[in-house]
C-alpha cells in the first residue's frame, strides 16, 4: 500500500511535490488543498482531486501524510497546528528565529500524529550537516554560505521599495571567503565578507532610479550590511533571464584533533530551489508515516529521524547496497 | 555521569580514540584492552588502566561502551561478537563485501546490548551521505572518490611483493573525472578513469626494480585496473616524507526533477585518517550508550541512528543552535 500524500498549498513547492511524487514509487498523491476556489486550481495528477482547506477534516482516513507547502510568515503558524492535529505532517518552516516556538505549538497539536517540521534544505538537511559535523569534530568552527541563487525574501523586500515594479535578488558567496574557509584556517568573517547581493530591478515608469538604488542599499538587515549591486532592467529581461529559481549553498566544518586538521564540506547546487525542497519534503513524509505507525508522535526535526526512515529500501538492502 | 569508554586494541585508531575523548566532555576513558603484555602498553590517560582481552568479562559494570579498534580482516570477526555479548560496542568494520554477515553475527551476539558496526567514515558517514542523497534524489546517480590519501590496504599489498622492504601507496582521484561528475552530467566512468595510484617503494638491497614495478602494476584487483606510478625511494625519504596518514574523499549525488538538475556533494579532507575515524567512533559511542539505555538492542548501522544521538546537546539546544 502506497503512502497517500496530501498537498496543502499549490504554489512553487506544492507543484514541486506533485512533480516529485512519481519519482518515489512508494508514494501517491491523494489530494491537493487550496484556501479557496478549488475549481480554479488545475493539477497534473490523474485521479487526485482539489479540495478547500475546510474539506480536510473529512479526509483523515484517505491521507497518510500532509505536506504543508504554504508560507512560513503567516500561513504555517496558523495552518500547521490545525493540520498536525488531524494528520501526520511535514513542512519546510524556515523562520529560523521562531522555530522553537513553532516546534512547541506543533508538538502540542500533534498529540496522536507525527509532524516533521523545518524539513527543507535550510533549515533541513543543512541543519543536519551542521549537527553531524559538529558532533564528529567538537573542536572546530562551522560556516554556512548561500548561493549563487535567488533569495525570495530579499526579492520581496526590493519589490516593496517605492518605484519598483518587480525585482529578483541573487545572493552570492564570496569566492575569497569560501576559499579561506576551505583551506582550514577557520577565519573570523564579517557578514560583509561572506556574501554579496546582486539585484535586478524593473523600475516603474519615471521612477527615481538613484532613490531606488539608495533605498535598497541602505535597507537594514536585508542589504545594509552587504556589498550590494543594483542593475536596472526591463520587464522583458527579467522574465527572460531571471525567472528561474536556482540556488546553492555550502556548509563547512573545520576541526582538529590536536595538531591534525580535518575539513568536512557539504554543498548543494540546485536548478530549482522549490523542487529540491519538495524532494526533501517527500523523503521526510515517508519517515513521518513510519514514525507515526510506530507510535512516535509529536513534533520532530531532521535531528530526530533515523536516516533509513527516509529511504523506501529495507534495512538489509540498505546495508548491502549503501554501507 | 560521563560515558565510560573502553578501547580494545591500541594501534593508530585506538590511540586516536584516546586523543579524541577529552574533546568530548561527556565521555571518559575507563580502560584499554590489549591482547597480551598489558604492562608493555603505555597509555596517556591518567587514571585509566591497561588490561588484557581476558580481563574484559570482569569489567562489565565499569564500562558503558567498548570501542573496538582492531583490524577488520581477522580481529573484528573474532572479537566483535565476544565483546558485543558483554558490552555496548562501536566499530569501524570496513570489509564491505562481508558486512551483511558481520551484521548478522553481531546482531545475534548483542541480544541485550547495542552494537553500532561500520561507523567510521567509509563505511560510516560516507554511507550515510550516499543513503541520504539517494533518498532525496531518487532519480540520479551516486559517485564516490577517495584520496588524495594513503591506502593502508594497498600499502600492505606492495609490502608483500618480493624485494620490497617498505612502501606507501597514495590513491589519487582523477581531477578530470571529479570535474565531470561535479558538472552534473552523470557520466559513465571506468575504474581506471576515476583514480590513479602512486606508490613510494623502498626496495631491498640489490632487488630487481623492474620486476618489482611490474609485479605491482600487474597485481590483480589492487593495481591492474589503474594507472599506477612507482617511485623508488630510500628508507629515510619514506620516513621523512610519507609517514603521515592523510586521506580525503568525495561523495556526489547528481539527480533531477524533470528538466531541473541538482547536485549534492560531500567531501572530507583529513590530516589523519585514523584520528578522524576515531572522532566518528566516539560520536557513535555516545549514540550506542543512549540507544542501549532505551532498550534498543542489537546490531545497528549509521542508517539506524537518529542524528541527535551523536551530539552531547539536548533536543531543544540543537533546535535553537543548529536548526
Amino acid at each position: 500500500m502506497k503512502i497517500r500524500i496530501g498537498i496543502v498549498g499549490y504554489g512553487n513547492i506544492g507543484r514541486g511535490v506533485e512533480k516529485v511524487i512519481p519519482q518515489n514509487p512508494d508514494t501517491e498523491l491523494a489530494a491537493v488543498f487550496v484556501r479557496k476556489n478549488p475549481e480554479r486550481t488545475i493539477i497534473k495528477t490523474p485521479g487526485a482531486r482539489v479540495y478547500t482547506f475546510n474539506d480536510a477534516k473529512d479526509l483523515t482516513d484517505k491521507i497518510d501524510v500532509i505536506i504543508l507547502c504554504c508560507g512560513s510568515a503567516t500561513d504555517l503558524p496558523e495552518e500547521g497546528p490545525k493540520y498536525a492535529a488531524m494528520f501526520n505532517t511535514v513542512d519546510s518552516f524556515d523562520t529560523h528565529a521562531v522555530i522553537p516556538q513553532y516546534f512547541e505549538k506543533i508538538n502540542k497539536a500533534a498529540a496522536n500524529k507525527t509532524a516533521v517540521i523545518a524539513a527543507g534544505w535550510d533549515p533541513g538537511i543543512f541543519s543536519a550537516m551542521k549537527m553531524l559535523s559538529e558532533a564528529i569534530l567538537p573542536d572546530g568552527a562551522t560556516y554556512s554560505f548561500w548561493g549563487p541563487g535567488v533569495s525570495q525574501g530579499h526579492s520581496n523586500a526590493i519589490r516593496k521599495v517605492a518605484g519598483v515594479k518587480d525585482a529578483v535578488q541573487y545572493t552570492i558567496p564570496s569566492e575569497k571567503a569560501v576559499k579561506e574557509v576551505r583551506s582550514g584556517t577557520n577565519p573570523q568573517l564579517t557578514t560583509r565578507q561572506k556574501h554579496t547581493r546582486e539585484c535586478y530591478v524593473v523600475p516603474e515608469e519615471n521612477a527615481d532610479l538613484a532613490k531606488i538604488e539608495n533605498d535598497i542599499k541602505t535597507m537594514p538587515y536585508y542589504f545594509a550590511d552587504y556589498d550590494t549591486t543594483v542593475h536596472f532592467i526591463t520587464e522583458e529581461e527579467l522574465l527572460k533571464n531571471h525567472s528561474k529559481m536556482p540556488h546553492a549553498g555550502l556548509v563547512f566544518r573545520g576541526g582538529n584533533t590536536g595538531e591534525n586538521k580535518h575539513m568536512m564540506e557539504f554543498s548543494l547546487k540546485l536548478d530549482s530551489n522549490p523542487e529540491f525542497t519538495a524532494c526533501n519534503l517527500v523523503a521526510y513524509a515517508r519517515a513521518a508515516a513510519r514514525m507515526s505507525k510506530e507510535g512516535n508522535f509529536g513534533a520532530k526535526t531532521v535531528f530526530d529521524v533515523p536516516l533509513s526512515y527516509l529511504s523506501p529500501k529495507d534495512g538489509i538492502t540498505l546495508i548491502r547496497e549503501l554501507l
